[in-house]
């Protein structure tokens, strides 16, 4: 079961780091990063690079797409080189997944249109300009489209789809494996929930 | 304010990434990741790396320390290049901390001695025969040193660290803009939670 995850400069490393340690406990996953070129590919702070194993150019199938997004998402919505290989891979794939603004890549190539979907909080009114309606859930379901929210949530969103790909007590061995039992300190991971004093901070800029 | 975090063969990369993304937001940080020598490190089914930019010898102080874990820090137990640079940084630290089988690594360094601390929970045995005391908790503050349980649990720790390098409202800035609300579809990320058959499974291996 090939699973091929994309990356481009400025993507979220956690949006697609998340997942990785999930689906890599799959039996008979082989997991390949890919991109424009093969070679580090860098975040946004530029101090994280993962490397991509292969080219676009040499993986032309896999049975799941999962797409991360980032900032460097948003530069990418036009882009035929990305958005055709996205194309084609979700002609072939069993599951077509994002985490974050991976979904305005999924909704830039056209995969979304008049699908339920979600996002980053931030990104909603991107999403929707691209036909998908957005859903305020954390992992949402649309046929063999899985799209979930901002970058933490890829981890919630491989866990559920390891349960389809195996089945619920493999999906349970995966999350004991990474000993995922959640204990934020605080509380504040969702705009409804976020004190204001913390989303004005984030608005002007923590750094 | 210096963050620094080794890297080595067979590491476990959510380990680092979970709290990279975390600390990243923290004003003035500048974050490195550092192995014996720069160039990609690959995890544990080498399907992924993460780019050391420095070597050790090239990195002589940071204010914070980060350990990440995996299946290769049980090879490093008795390894003086990065027992050395660990303990070295620890001298200058403002905060020494780990993630999941990190602590293996603090605590053959030597700093973990009569400390209490956490681990991986499949990995209490060896952090208590050098010294340290295994504590239960998701995260274990002593001192300056901080230790956190296995893998996903570096989330936690994270946002804990960074109310304390910096406030609450800033912990919970980052907490928003990663939008970690976990939602997990299962409760079986701890011994304690996961059901017979899922501990059964990963005993005997889920691939």
């Amino acid at each position: 079961m090939r699973i091929a995850i994309p990356l481009f400069d400025r993507f979220t490393a956690l949006d697609a780091v998340g997942p990785y340690e999930v689906l890599k406990f799959l039996p008979d996953a082989e997991i390949v990063f890919v991109a424009e070129e093969p070679g580090p590919v860098r975040d946004v702070p530029k101090w994280l690079a993962i490397s991509a194993d292969a080219a676009f150019a040499d993986v032309d199938f896999c049975d799941v797409l999962l797409v991360p997004g980032g900032p460097g998402s948003r530069s990418l919505l036009q882009d035929d080189k990305l958005l055709g290989w996205i194309r084609r891979m979700h002609q072939g794939s069993v599951w077509t997944t994002s985490v974050c603004t991976g979904s305005l890549l999924l909704a830039a190539a056209g995969l979304l249109n008049g699908l339920s979907a979600t996002t980053h909080w931030g990104a909603i009114d991107v999403l929707e300009s691209f036909g998908a309606t957005y859903t305020p859930e954390r992992v949402v379901f649309q046929g063999k489209i899985v799209t979930a929210a901002g970058v933490s949530s890829g981890i919630d969103m491989a866990l559920a789809l390891a349960a389809q790909i195996a089945d619920r007590t493999t999906a349970e061995a995966i999350q004991l494996a990474i000993e995922y039992d959640p204990q934020p300190p605080f509380d504040a991971g969702s705009p409804a929930k976020a004190p204001q004093a913390a989303k004005d901070l984030l608005a002007r800029g923590i750094r």
